[in-house]
């Protein structure tokens, strides 16, 4: 049976010398609504607060890892259940809405949800406020610099991910977020349509599995860096982020705001190194090592 | 002078047998609000609807194009004013937030911007729901099948997309939309380090230059298309739509409903169809032809 990530269908492949009809198989994509129910138990509130489009599986942490880097909770007991919200006449879509229900302590600012820029900074809208709505939600202000790995650490990454991905490779479609240990080894995966999503589940499983905050590990992203991605490694405490594709100068701005080290364009054995390279262990042979200098 | 699309920032850059520092172009990414004016002169309401990270530039196409691809607006003419807002006190952002003034006669249903599918369907929220949804904003129920190109036609559009390209190439950061017309020129290229605003950019300026609908031109999408892409294109009236990505499940299944050319994985002389092949239009030469059957 077909896993609910992936979907077969029929197409026409078109080569220059040929063409033939054939299988494939497709990213399934479907919307995922967040419910949050909280406040006192007599007095219970209810209320959507998100819709993404997303890849189905890992629902739940989806919807943790959302609420995690938004801000909403702190940790995984700050939710007391998580399930899907079967209304008795809508089949078709059971599993696309999640609710979380948050211990009757948390009092969600649900304002943050609306964009957390908006409540950082008097100067209204800009890449400055964006950043400083980050500090609110982060527990530092700046990394320390207790993880270092080497050149020949990074450059094995991309390749342990992609041997992890195979199930889903040749559907083309997938972002890939994953943590390595500082010895390396790939500790954890996950995958979507939407670059954001699959951070978020990252930070959902890893809340769901006791690993916050995650200080000890690199995170690796397939894609490119966006504020928005930069954002939410920062607020789960990660230290030195990977990326396969280019960064954008507001991600690169906030990962100098909070120290923590940016890597970019990591293919085979080259990398750029944009923010903290002070993590970054040099470890060539003495000879190339002269010759750098 | 820099363009406001990118900025230069010193970076080390790492090989496997040199490392050096050097000047790299970052694109840029600012956060951009939208807001709406709407009613009577007397009685004028305004209203935050959306607030984006985009690479500034053609900030009014993009609020165009997102009023338009949302269903809020119909026409250019709808739209008597557009401007940044610059509040006095408010210096460092003052083109991050757009004004667009809603003529009298328009009275925008911003619950669509809520979420479109919630309006659409009482089956709830799924991916039968989302298409539904399109079908509302949509003028039409299935494109016609009046535009034809051939194999060779697309086979040399992704070239033609980079040499555009060029300036932002080295950024590695930005997401293109194109649109050519049936001779095969490319008559507009919007780029934004979001692929949704890229589009929007596009629609945007379509609107503008008296362009729609957009039944007469191809879209080329420089990455994956997801379903919000081809939603976008088809209430653009757009009938042919190539990505040098991998589409996903839903939006393979809303080109399906609206009878919509999807091509994916553009790259040299290779595609595939994932729907609407009859727009194609076979060039190979006889005897290749011969050896296809």
């Amino acid at each position: 049976m077909l896993s609910p990530s992936v979907s077969l269908v029929k197409i026409k492949k078109i080569k220059s010398d040929s063409s033939f009809y054939a299988d494939d198989l497709l990213v399934s994509e479907e919307p995922l609504e967040i419910r949050l129910g909280y406040g006192p138990a007599y007095d219970r509130e209810k209320k959507n607060i998100s819709v993404t489009m997303r890849t189905p599986g890992n629902d739940f942490e989806l919807a943790l890892g959302f609420l995690f880097t938004e801000g909403i909770i702190q940790n995984y007991k700050d939710v007391t259940h998580i399930r899907y919200c079967t209304d008795s006449n809508r089949i078709e879509n059971k599993e696309n809405i999640v609710r979380a229900e948050l211990d009757e302590s948390i009092f969600p600012d649900l304002k943050k949800l609306e964009r957390n820029f908006y409540t950082a900074s008097s100067c209204g809208i800009c890449g400055k406020a964006s950043i400083d709505s980050v500090k609110i939600i982060c527990k530092t202000k700046a990394f320390e610099e207790t993880l270092f790995v080497s050149e020949k650490y990074l450059f094995t990454l991309t390749e342990k991910l992609n041997q992890q991905q195979n199930i889903f490779r040749h559907t083309g479609g997938l972002h890939a977020s994953a943590l390595f240990d500082d010895s390396g080894k790939l500790v954890l995966m996950r995958e979507d349509i939407g670059r954001h999503n699959a951070l978020d589940k990252l930070i959902g499983a890893s809340l769901v599995s006791g690993m916050m905050p995650l200080e000890e590990y690199v995170l690796l992203l397939s894609g490119r860096a966006s504020f928005e991605l930069i954002q939410k490694a920062a607020i789960a405490g990660i230290s030195i982020v990977a990326t396969v594709g280019a960064p954008s100068n507001l991600a690169v701005s906030l990962a100098k705001e909070f120290n923590m080290t940016l890597i970019g364009f990591l293919r085979n054995e080259t990398f750029n190194i944009y923010s903290g390279e002070e993590r970054i262990i040099t470890d060539v042979p003495a000879d190339i090592a002269d010759k750098r200098k």
